[in-house]
């Protein structure tokens, strides 16, 4: 009693004053990494759980790292192993031997062994297999034979299945006796004489039935099953939607071949959600982690995009030097049509980007968000060129005549740009996604480009026709 | 048998052919609701899950809409309401008397109670309460209690709780017999005699164990208490974090006051990386359903900060009206400099901040991300002078020796514009962070205002200096 009151105190309450801030054992850690023996040092790891261990790994800098990874590799903890981010999983098992890596992955659901071995090359994936042992490696293989990122990659093979006649009683009995089960789960699949699941009971229903009921009698009718090759972006959606706490994965004749448990949906949850925001931020899979050289790699591509289609707005302002040169007020407002522009496009964008993520937009509404964004567009465009046309009447007074004419002219481009902004916002995400193309991935660069040519092209070009 | 099977197929069944895609169902949603008789789309409703028709709601349009709810209103389905989004949910119970609402809400788990109450103004709030139940209200009124996106407002106050020394076979005897238990629970927790809990225990392990275990002996060590305080955002980390299914939310005392569950918890998160990315893309609280008046509202005030900023930009134009009267080249240039900082800033930023939202970043490798940003800034501001000084060489040809000059020009202000859009993209959210600010806020009008900023006065300045 004591032991585990202790424990949960030490390591895993969340204790009011702190917030669960880790801080303090944190500042240890580095300290010992730093000056520490190898002794206080393995001390010290043994109070953490693996998760802010896990995390730890992230916050120090290589040199640290280093030490850490030499230091929890010996009897390496197969959670701490699964927790680590990618990056830092690889590291570490690069410093293991494949029979060592291949050791720690026997003790692991078959999911987590899956997620472990995908990010690793062919030939030494191939190396660590053959060190499991024949049973954990069979189910190890079902997952991998499956696409990236499919509903047959993150499911555990190991469920629990029972018949449909079986009685409440019958099936605890059998929970106590069989010790080829997964350590946790939270529902159990109730299945015809195929394989096939025909329903399922959550745990505390079973619980809380008379020993003699039967499964059948209270198998839930809120069953989701999914293909094995559903992408696990869809799955993590339809566990959001449905509420659900596991869902079966089945094959094409609709046999139960796995299961997935929301604990690992929150993770793919995450990470999609993650891959959006960096996407639309233009950087890739970057992660804090990241090395100077690395950052600047991944970086490079979108800027180089950027500083092309920069050249093509600059295109646009050189087809109207001569303009320019007459009237060098001109020069000094153009970029404020262009960058408005350039901000209503990225809201819109970012809006719709996120409704087809959530699929809150679907091609049974896509009119009406374009027909919406049009109205949007136009009314804080004239919202914005009334704004823009007086201040700069009354800012530019070179003269009466020439001032209004400046204020209509950045009025007119204002309102113009704000509408295609709004238009260009809404169809090009809508168009990548119909082409089956990420609408995060380069609606960005192509929305800003559209709101810099239209911009300095609308402002340029009114004022050659309307001053000069 | 029969029954179950058919409504899974037909309603949950997520189909290997349409992969879960309801869009047949809906159409005739649609059509029914367009000519359909009552009769018809009574019927047809009876074949939805409360999800679907949950986010049918959010697709059509008003006047669909408002038939839609005329046709739920009668007996409608507690998990329905639940469901809807936050502004959809407030047109339904806007349509219903508050004597419906609470012969709703009274059927629904007390958290969930209070989500639907905490979005409707006070004086409703109150006359609704006041037709619910006691002992309901009061469990919903504890919900109330606490602040706005705290752990307090999210738990349900039903929970499972065991003593100590408890056996496997009182424990399952007791949830038999019992009937003021959650409806669904995965883990019940463990407490002492002043109602602290202990810890906690899956309900897999109690069914796996024999009938005279002790509670303490399968107590699981992984225990996360929070208090009622604790922001749901953070909750959400701690799920994803430890793997979570439960956690107990506790008093100042550590005595427990409710549960979390992890499908609650899928939601929170979800929330909350849409707040982060909508406001990084400068759109406040926006839904897809928004009608053009709010969307166009709700984007103004931040155009508007961003006409102010652009203005700023035009201002350090101005200054140099004379030199680019001399060589209109020199705004046909400008906005190169400008967007790459833009843009580089905007990479910094997004990283930035997903990595303060997942504690990735905190003060410990606050100096050396800035350190690496400012490297990143140095290389890739280096390389892209050369590209951009290279190409201006040879494109603007108006002479040997001013083309070569404008070249530098253009390399030397890009260096300075890169490093600075490095440098304002970490420093600007992690100040605001530790202000109590969210980073995600406003940390992008301030970025591209530095890099507007400097980008035009780095590039003008030096081009006055030695071009003219």
């Amino acid at each position: 009693m004591a032991d585990i009151q202790d424990s949960t105190e030490v390591i895993h309450r969340i204790d009011p004053d702190t917030k669960g801030d880790n801080s303090v054992r944190f500042d240890e850690l580095v300290r010992l990494l730093e000056h520490g023996s190898d002794e206080e040092l393995h001390l010290h790891l043994e109070g953490f759980h693996h998760s802010d261990l896990a995390d730890a790994f992230g916050l120090l800098d290589r040199s640290l790292r280093k030490r850490l990874i030499e230091s929890v590799k010996e009897g390496l903890d197969p959670d701490l192993l699964f927790e680590l981010e990618d990056h830092l999983r690889k590291e570490l098992t690069d410093s293991l031997t494949p029979e060592e890596v291949a050791e720690v992955i026997t003790e692991m659901d078959s999911d987590e062994a899956v997620q472990v071995l995908e990010d690793m090359e062919e030939g030494e994936r191939a190396e660590v297999l053959s060190s499991v042992p024949k049973e954990e490696r069979e189910d190890i293989e079902v997952g991998l034979a499956f696409p990236e990122d499919s509903a047959g990659r993150r499911m555990q093979t190991d469920v629990v299945s029972v018949g449909t006649n079986w009685t409440v009683g019958q099936t605890i009995d059998y929970l106590r006796e069989e010790s080829d089960l997964p350590e946790e789960f939270l529902d159990l699949f109730v299945v015809d004489e195929e394989a096939r699941p025909v329903g399922i009971i959550s745990l505390s229903r079973i619980l809380r039935s008379p020993r003699n009921t039967l499964m059948r009698e209270i198998s839930d009718e809120t069953q989701v099953l999914v293909p094995a090759d559903t992408l696990q972006e869809e799955v993590a959606l339809l566990f959001e939607k449905y509420d659900l706490t596991t869902a079966g994965v089945v094959d094409q004749s609709g046999k139960l071949l796995g299961m997935i448990t929301v604990d690992d949906v929150m993770e793919v949850a995450r990470e999609e959600f993650e891959e959006d925001v960096l996407r639309l931020g233009g950087v890739g899979e970057e992660t804090m982690d990241d090395g100077v050289l690395q950052s600047s790699a991944k970086r490079f591509t979108w800027l180089l995009v950027n500083l092309i289609t920069a050249a093509l707005a600059s295109l646009v302002i050189s087809l109207f030097d001569a303009t320019i040169e007459q009237m060098v007020a001109l020069a000094v407002l153009m970029p404020i049509v262009a960058s408005m522009g350039g901000n209503a496009g990225t809201q819109t964008l970012t809006i719709t980007v996120r409704a087809l993520a959530t699929k809150e937009l679907t091609s049974y509404n896509t009119m009406r968000a374009i027909r919406k964004e049009l109205l949007v567009g136009v009314l804080n465009g004239v919202l914005f060129a009334i704004i823009s046309g007086v201040s700069t009447v009354f800012l530019f007074g070179q003269g009466v005549e020439s001032s209004l004419l400046l204020g209509g002219v950045i009025a007119g481009a204002m309102v113009i740009n704000m509408i295609i902004a709004g238009l260009s916002g809404v169809i090009l995400p809508v168009l990548l996604n119909r082409w089956g193309l990420d609408p995060a991935l380069a609606s960005g660069v192509f929305v800003t480009t559209v709101t810099d040519v239209v911009g300095f092209f609308a402002f340029l070009g009114l004022a050659s026709l309307v001053l000069l």
